[in-house]
């Protein structure tokens, strides 16, 4: 709550005239060439809130700050061209930048862009901070704000206890998203950082809409189901875990069931009415940020 | 001599083949148009580092981690266009949250750009990681690798003791240098962070070329003679105290004594063998990075 009160604060300090799309969004949007546009984000781990440095590696920690970055990219519908690194080390160590970079180029090769700049700090705890530049045809760029009643609402892979599996293993699913959206008329689009619940609401908030969600339907991973003790928690798990990074989108068409390998889910529809409901066994509940609560 | 080891290192790892220049100059540099350059940077100011909590105001913090990307922008010939700030915060604080943006809007409407995207992080530290988009004519483009063989050494205003004075007003003198690159041909330029002895070696690195420097022509601060015994001392301060967040330039043309309101003097020149020179009452002292040595 505390948290949407300062993105509701800088929105209305830091309004752009320029920009074609300014705070409040997966990426930030400025006019590129006639049929381009370019895409800006930045997303930061940090030492014992995101990671802590006993478990993990810095190979990890360099694939981990890319690929939360990358996610936001594919949320507009964008490729990454650059990314510049800001680095705080609590002491300038070259075996720790070593690792860092291979984890880093390994992601520079596999998504396409390059690193081609940066910085370094001296910080006591660690953390990374990427800074990301992307691009996007005009006609496919996705947003937050176009969705539309009685689209549905469609998610990729799996969701919940991403921190068992997935943590440090994260594969956005920006070649599949580009493949959709050149093939199907998406309205909306924001990736699931911080759980289903709470992105779907910010989505629903952007474009003045409501939602009703068909609990039975979202895609739980195997991770959430084996912690929980039955399917109302591991749907709990789906939807307020967090950390996914995959993504949530909006169509009027029928998606099939896999684009290449990624598997996609129609777990909802869109609703005039700003009510964000979740239908499990005939029961209707409301869903929150991070919960529900009953009628 | 670390950080250069390191600067080094992720050059080699991170060669860039569609950037116009990649890591290793005050700004990444890629193609925007007919006639311009985008110009990317992040600086990023860290607790306990670069400023210490009680010593400070967030209003002041807000100024000057935009003043230090500004610097990095003017260095570079452009004028900033945009910025996403993210910012690490130990908890989410709306009254801290409203002075830094106090501070920035002040910086966005004197410098003419606009915050358009950023993070909030959860961290011990406060940090706060700035990324700056700029806008250079591509003929007005200034690097650090074209400085020329007998080229005169130019300084903005007054260097050294920056900590005790400037610290937090920082006034990067951009429109000066766009005065100043439209009028003479600069050949080469550099922000002055580190210090004057660590950024002009910097240069002459990159231009692969020596100087010799006429120590007693260096432009000290009022504050930097205060706290000094004798003027040598008060060299070494502006040679090496750094974060004075002026502009080193070279050119082989006479400039006037001012820009403006903004003081340049002519601090030494070019020379081809690879040595670092400075000149004190016809001894010649050899320069280091943050130091002397006596042949």
């Amino acid at each position: 709550m505390k948290e949407k009160k300062i993105v509701e604060f800088l929105k209305r300090n830091f309004r752009s005239k320029k920009a074609v799309l300014g705070i409040g969004d997966d990426c930030a949007v400025i006019d590129y060439s006639k049929n381009y546009y370019l895409i800006l984000t930045t997303d930061c781990l940090v030492e014992d809130v995101h990671f802590e440095k006993g478990k993990i590696n810095f190979y990890q920690l360099g694939k981990k700050a890319i690929a939360v970055n990358i996610s936001d990219i594919a949320a507009m519908g964008g490729l990454p061209k650059y990314a510049l690194v800001s680095l705080g080390l609590p002491k300038v160590n070259l075996e720790v930048i070593k690792d860092l970079t291979r984890g880093i180029k390994e992601m520079c090769k596999k998504y396409k862009f390059e690193i081609i700049g940066g910085n370094l700090s001296r910080a006591e705890k660690i953390f990374i901070d990427i800074f990301m530049v992307g691009i996007v045809e005009k006609k496919y760029l996705k947003t937050r704000n176009n969705v539309k009643v009685n689209d549905f609402i469609y998610v990729t892979g799996f969701l919940g206890a991403s921190q068992i599996k997935k943590q440090f293993n994260l594969n956005p699913p920006i070649f599949e998203i580009r493949t959709l959206i050149k093939k199907y008329k998406i309205t909306g689009m924001i990736d699931i950082s911080d759980g289903l619940s709470s992105d779907l609401i910010k989505l629903a908030e952007s474009s003045k809409v409501g939602f009703k969600l068909y609990l039975e339907k979202i895609p739980i991973s195997k991770e959430a189901k084996r912690i929980s003790k039955d399917e109302f928690e591991a749907i709990e798990h789906a939807l307020n875990d967090g950390e996914d990074y995959e993504i949530l989108f909006t169509t009027n068409q029928e998606i099939p069931k896999n684009i290449k390998k990624v598997k996609v889910t129609k777990i909802g529809e869109i609703i005039k009415e700003k009510k964000y409901l979740g239908i499990y066994r005939d029961k209707v509940l409301k869903i929150e940020d991070k919960g529900f609560s009953h009628f």
